[in-house]
């Protein structure tokens, strides 16, 4: 991620600023008395945050948790950043097929394929899970993992959202930023666990959010290593390996992470299974839906989305006290380069 | 791991106390005067990683390596601990099978189960990966997580290793554990990359080698997520989902780690895909294979033997000049315990 947007580049400063002016090294108090969530209106989402946060650090709560298991997890797409008309890697998907399509001249007469290249936007959605798969399988294989990265980086620096006309990466909400950087400044290990494709996440968040690429978590494409003449690489196949989504987040966040988590953000049934679990761990933990109710600054949608689709999970949140942003009331800003605009 | 053998114990300590006396601040020069590998005697292998090390954390040498990029994989069986005459984890599985057996009344005909019960020391290898497949699918499933992490636990405590006649815990080689230490004390990030099973290494390995959970990365069972009345669990199955050796090692290191490694320690064919890997990474890096030289402290074998054969990848060291530590010669004591022999 070379070039980064101007509001991003922004917001990341002076989240810096904040850490660097903040001492980390004892849970100290005094770094707790300017706001850490200045994009938050005050309301109970944001004060249940803080109070979690100053509880689990405090030595003298009775709810202290040692730094080692301040694990924290965030489902990415709907959560951290947008995920509409459609997820952001579809975009790349359908741009890759754009860019194939001189190899393919079947895909002229082939859906989803033709659609894509007619730019019909309902193309994709339209065939279903297997002609999705069909389209992610074809676009995030055929190359190296090295020469995906390289893609997706050029892919980033240009691409613009269909209906927002910004960079996807200016599609982030800051005021999720702003909570990974006080998780982050409370010394919780920040993880993304995502549907979203790992190598396609990459190359474009680690920066954004200050997550180094060992803590993305997310749906593997089978790769296969070669060794040609003395030089190794990593081959991806169009094939999926591992679809991290629903239980098997739960089950990918043993295997790779190997805590239960204390700290949960998402947005979507597909995230309840990581949810349920973390509100299982033993020591005192945050359950925490995005909801989205702002069809003005973002969207708004619920329980009969396609995408993002919040039924079960909101049933769940509600039954058992977690806590649910109302993206409309509890944020004072959506996306950073509004910060620009007030 | 609750119970750690004395030797284990005072080698930890003895690591940790050179760890907190050292100033891991900012790479300083003081605490390289003191000798940071004691049971490595003096020769080409100690001098060059000693040499190596110091160079990659000299900000004036020209070949200084940031922090986050100083990565290093280490194999398990035969790198850091023992693994004759059978992988330890051999024995963990025949211990269950003899736990389980009251369940399974057809395993007193059916090999290699029958084998293991009459406590026929070649049984499980002379029924071929078919039949060693088979014991580790069902000595590794059925139960949940945390339920098995508890059933290695409780193993571990008791089991002694059937020649060495020591817990197996004391079977980890004394200058691993100080060259380890070293690569922590010098800000590398260390993993374990081993073909054994992720969920087996955890509750034994991390606290003898101050590698924490996530940073184990190994071979995994199908688990799945299951809610149940409330509760969530992860339930474990018999069937592999991923064996974690060779070429497959570069791929999850590329997978969960995302980095290509700088240093990485192995001792046969089986890590010659991620010797390669890290030969390969545009930072200087360093590959070390621990021979299996010592046939009186510990055991002799390379080229034929069946567990952990060196071949090609000694071969491949010898051409290309990678470190090859001949265990009898390069070391002064091999396991903790003969320090305390001496």
């Amino acid at each position: 991620m070379k070039k980064l947007s101007i509001f991003v580049a922004v917001s990341i400063i002076l989240n810096v600023f904040v850490a660097c002016t903040s001492n980390t090294e004892s849970d100290n108090k005094t770094s707790k008395q300017s706001d850490p969530l200045p994009s938050w209106n005050d309301g109970q989402a944001k004060a249940s945050i803080i109070n979690y946060v100053d509880e689990v650090t405090n030595t003298e709560s009775g709810k202290y948790i040692n730094i080692p298991d301040r694990v924290a997890v965030f489902d990415n797409d709907g959560t951290i950043w947008s995920e509409r008309p459609l997820y952001f890697q579809f975009y790349f998907a359908m741009d890759r097929v754009k860019a194939l399509a001189p190899e393919h001249p079947e895909w002229k007469t082939e859906q989803p394929f033709k659609g894509i290249l007619e730019n019909d936007p309902n193309a994709l959605m339209a065939s279903g899970s297997e002609g999705i798969g069909k389209v992610l399988a074809v676009t995030h294989s055929g190359t190296t993992v090295a020469e995906f990265h390289q893609l997706v980086s050029n892919w980033i620096q240009t691409a613009k959202h269909p209906t927002k006309d910004k960079p996807y990466t200016d599609l982030v909400y800051e005021p999720m930023l702003e909570l990974l950087a006080y998780l982050q400044d409370n010394s919780f290990t920040t993880y993304i666990v995502s549907g979203g494709s790992i190598e396609f996440m990459r190359p474009i968040i680690c920066d954004i959010y200050n997550i180094p690429v060992n803590q993305i978590l997310g749906t593997s494409f089978k790769t296969v290593y070669k060794y040609n003449d003395g030089k190794p690489f990593l081959e991806r196949y169009p094939e999926m390996d591992f679809y991290n989504d629903k239980g098997d987040k739960a089950v990918n966040i043993q295997k790779i992470i190997g805590k239960k988590p204390i700290f949960c953000g998402g947005n979507s049934d597909g995230d309840l299974a990581m949810m349920q679990w973390t509100a299982s761990n033993s020591l005192p933990s945050f359950m925490l839906y995005v909801h989205h109710t702002d069809s003005i600054r973002e969207w708004a949608y619920d329980r009969k989305s396609h995408i993002g689709r919040l039924d079960k999970g909101l049933d769940q949140a509600n039954k058992d006290g977690w806590t649910v942003i109302d993206m409309k009331k509890d944020w004072k800003v959506v996306f950073p380069f509004e910060l620009m605009e007030r």
